[in-house]
């Protein structure tokens, strides 16, 4: 029997980048704020309910005590948009930001409107308008009921 | 000047995995519960305000058009936890569920308790109970005030 170990969410995604200051000049050119508080070679951004942080490979290697293996990352992040034109204005940005388009925004097999960039370290995000995922106004994304 | 392109938000974060059945036996060994949906060549679970997607990892290079890099990935996850007690059922969920751990639960510099697991694809949580960073009834996090 499966027990209710984990309930269902995710806390913290952490991005182990090569270089802490490119990484957050990056990210903050796509607009975030780094959370104030503790920056001693770490960053940490709010993102509604889960926090991103962006912290040195060679750290996160030494704490968990794996090593990673190279960019990109096979585990990637999505940022859902309530329009198509939001999908262009977010790739431009990570370009304005330093990272680069790995795939022009285009219409999805799924039906949306997407494309994907990489971010100063070459890690992928998906950028997409998906009307059969719903946005609530604090940014919660839901799959279809 | 930054413009405030991106929303403070993560949509969706995907596993491109290597089986897509083990990875969802995993995951659904940890307790979390598959959306009954959509489950053609994909599984999707609905983590509080975001998802958590599990695409085999030649999908989703076809998709984005990148090569992922070996596992462990460099982004990495955590869960945290509302006592340090929740840690050790948490790792003790992921051995029964087919994966490892990788740094067995203790006492963390930053004044928790924390322990690293392995998925059945060699990536990486955290699982954490960290006191200064509070949980709230529906599982959203916040870094302190």
């Amino acid at each position: 029997m499966v027990g209710q170990v984990m309930e269902p969410r995710i806390s913290i995604v952490t991005i182990a980048c090569r270089d802490l200051d490119r990484a957050v000049a990056f990210y903050e050119g796509m607009g975030l704020k780094r959370h104030p508080g503790i920056t001693e070679g770490v960053a940490f951004f709010q993102m509604g309910g889960v926090i991103l942080g962006l912290f040195p490979r060679k750290d996160a290697e030494a704490d968990s005590g794996v090593a990673f293996g190279p960019e990109p990352s096979a585990i990637y992040l999505a940022y859902n948009t309530r329009s198509d034109a939001e999908v262009d204005a977010v790739l431009a940005q990570a370009v304005a930001a330093g990272g680069r388009i790995v795939k022009p925004a285009q219409k999805a097999f799924w039906g949306g409107w997407y494309g994907y960039f990489a971010d100063v370290d070459g890690n992928v995000w998906e950028v997409a308008h998906n009307p059969a995922f719903p946005i609530d106004a604090e940014g919660r994304i839901s799959l279809p009921a």
